[in-house]
């Protein structure tokens, strides 16, 4: 277990913090959080489900908030929090006992290379190694990451945060409290070719991509550039790892798209759209406000809004788990469909030359 | 919309270019492109598919490509130019109104760190904080972006491109005028291992990663070297972001590998093999020349050149298709099917003991 | 091919080595190895499968390595080392033949920065433009590729490997012998928001992210921290190319996971689990120990030890492939059967209405 160290907390402290009861002594003190089988001596831990209930027993955390019908399940800790919604307590406990990583400074890095006609904010904390192009803006609060480089033209609203080695092409656009994990590649050339004179050749990538506000992309992706138009990513759009946007797509506020995603060219997704791990979506295809992809769904026509999807090519959820469950069975099924087939018709053998 | 300005064209200039009329003010201006529903003051815009002829009505476009058909359809925009293939035209128009992204400068960059023994052409720009290994060559023209790392002994062509952040690994041999986006990596080791004393013994990976010419290679892709044979990319070859390739894996010429799309090791593709995203390919098959994958196909058998195969496991796209269609119709066909067998054996319910 | 030059080796002493005898001249020498149909002179190749035979006829290669059953195969290679296993004598000569990389150097590039709270072991070789954060830790024999990035507090043991460009977020913890492929991200912050009051809320990662000894991670990966809990990887673990690893997985030891593999939160695999390429795995799923995943299976319910499985939803690998089997012949079988049905029920026409 790696020690995130937080700030100690009274039990007291914490059941008044989340409105519950202290059972056992409410002076002791817990600086982090871990599960039941994980937790030590100074640990806070948590039980609400039922299936967890046997790690209670041997768990040697500290302390442990519980809700109501578990709060005399057996166990080795007695000092517990007794609270209606314990998993809800330790959302609201992690701002208290942790502390929000922080900006090690204010200012540019002497090792990093920034060109004069960049617009840096003065309140920007620009760490060792960036390159910042010419004509870039980067607005205050700003927390570039080691290693950074930020391409000419891009700009960068208040509060925007680069974890180390991300690429900004040129002219990308990233709006306000915006964070880009480690990795990813925002405002790459689109993949677009013709074929001509025996080449693939390529079309020039002339479009943007405008990132909206308050939008996380994980680690490792790739959204690229528009080709004529622009890609373009919805305020509070959240993006996991490993996730590709191809050229042109327009993606609306508030959607979730999990780990290893992809998104053909051109598509249109509407808001609120989930997109589960290893799901896809072809290109140019429409898919409403919304919706919500099984993971590894593969989309190959519009989408209503509203509407849960699955399987490959996609369909509605129900209907894809009735071909499914009906597919688990086929092969016995067969066999017994020839079977009645044969007793259905007792001479059908003999007519066979 | 991000302002990607252009040179200031009339239009008749941008008509006599395309070969196509000005219908309204050929004095006017345009320096930039975009699409319909997008284009402001200053842009031009075009519309060759009668989907789009309801964007023409609001766009507040300067100007617009129409095709013939489309050329008195209602809009606000009075000024439009009249040619046979819209698209078409706008390709031609890319290059005369945008300029090519050129290098800034030519030479090394103070920060960057070269190995005295690597051979460099004088005509290149190494950006900032890149570091070449020992008995690199780099030849004329080539662009190597921002904190790129060339291995020791790899060989670059001329006028090569990489942009920010890519990893060429030691030996890796790039052709001509062959360009990769950022974060990607070449020439890492295969995925290969011997179980033995308990544990997987890693097998050395001596085999080279060799890249032929005009190659695109998007961003976050991952090529191995190969174990003892190469892993070989032909001329012409694009590949999209976010692919694998896997040691000894060969390709031939003018491929197009799309996002996401992965291949195993030792595989062999023909030339002019085209993978739709999120395809991928078993370890030692072999795909023939011009076969087309669709997307989200895994093949895990030969398949002989020219075809067109899809699904999991793959097989030919047209027969895989009817397997999807029955499929979808199984669940309530299996139904109509148990009702005929009752029907047509009327007794068999009172034999059931 | 590439020229990755090796030891100059006499046949004699090679087929000494491989308890082999030699065939031809025991006084020549190969300095490398290479598969039949691109070895050259001086280099040494190896025949061991049937279907390779053909290969041999033509083949450049200075000598080559033949089973028994070859030995007298026609070919233009008159020398040759008959070895009853040529493909185990292979991997018993590469460390023979190839030197393994070493580290350019002992110490700290003078371009590294390093917090002056880090503890660096003198035995280790940090390359240029790294970046070491507050109270990190690093082992003995660790070589640090060029651009690498260690956060604070993060935990290295000896011998670990890094290679260029790797992201280590703050506190990440790495057993001995580890080594990580370039672009690989670890410790980036989970896929975790509550919907409230209109937007999705981040919900604070503390936990951390431990990775065993021995443990080999492939490029351009995704590997999260856990929220409270931790993500931890066993010992010995190998992981491919662009494989993503949720936040607070527990992967045993002695797993392979194969390229773009997909694991969902909070999923726990056993030790020994195989996962085939563009596999994954649902949130909160237990897979036992020495499980199977075949190719792109999606895996959405808990698997017991020992199994193979395989498909979408994953099922038993057997009848999975009795199901596809199924499915393959499904659209012909239908129309028999649809047939079977009418005649079985010659009336049946003339009831419809």
């Amino acid at each position: 277990m790696t020690d995130s160290q937080g700030a100690s907390l009274r039990l007291a402290d914490i059941a008044a913090a989340v409105g519950g009861t202290v059972q056992g002594d409410g002076e002791r003190r817990v600086s982090s959080i871990a599960p039941l089988d994980r937790a030590g001596a100074g640990q806070l831990s948590f039980l609400a489900l039922p299936k967890y209930v046997p790690l209670l027993a041997d768990s040697q955390a500290e302390a442990v908030l519980v809700s109501p019908e578990f709060k005399d399940a057996p166990g080795r800790c007695a000092h517990r929090i007794v609270v209606a919604k314990p998993q809800e307590a330790i959302l609201a406990l992690l701002p208290l006992m942790y502390r929000q990583p922080v900006r090690p400074f204010v200012g540019v890095h002497p090792t990093a290379v920034v060109d004069p006609s960049a617009t840096i904010d003065a309140d920007v904390c620009i760490e060792a190694f960036c390159v910042v192009g010419a004509g870039a803006r980067i607005g205050r609060g700003a927390w570039i990451g080691a290693q950074c480089v930020i391409g000419d033209g891009a700009q960068l609203g208040a509060d925007v945060r680069l974890h180390p080695q991300v690429t900004l092409y040129p002219r990308v656009v990233l709006g306000d409290r915006t964070a880009i994990h480690s990795g990813s590649r925002i405002g790459s050339d689109g993949f677009g070719y013709v074929f001509r004179d025996g080449a693939h050749q390529k079309i020039p990538h002339v479009g943007g991509c405008v990132i909206g506000r308050d939008v996380e992309i994980g680690a490792n992706c790739a959204i690229d550039r528009g080709s004529i138009d622009d890609t373009v990513i919805g305020d509070g759009t959240k993006i996991d790892n490993l996730v590709h946007i191809a050229h042109n797509v327009r993606i609306g506020r508030l959607c979730l798209l999990t780990a290893q995603a992809g998104i053909a060219g051109s598509a249109r997704l509407g808001d609120g759209v989930v997109m589960a791990g290893q799901s896809g979506i072809s290109g140019h295809v429409t898919v409403g406000d919304k919706v919500t992809l099984t993971a590894r769904t593969a989309v190959i026509s519009d989408i209503p809004a509203g509407e849960t999807w699955g399987g490959y090519p996609a369909r509605p959820h129900r209907e894809q788990m009735r071909s499914f469950a009906a597919l688990a069975k086929l092969p016995d099924w067969m066999k017994r469909v020839e079977r009645a087939l044969r007793d259905a018709s007792p001479s059908r053998e003999d007519e066979t030359p």
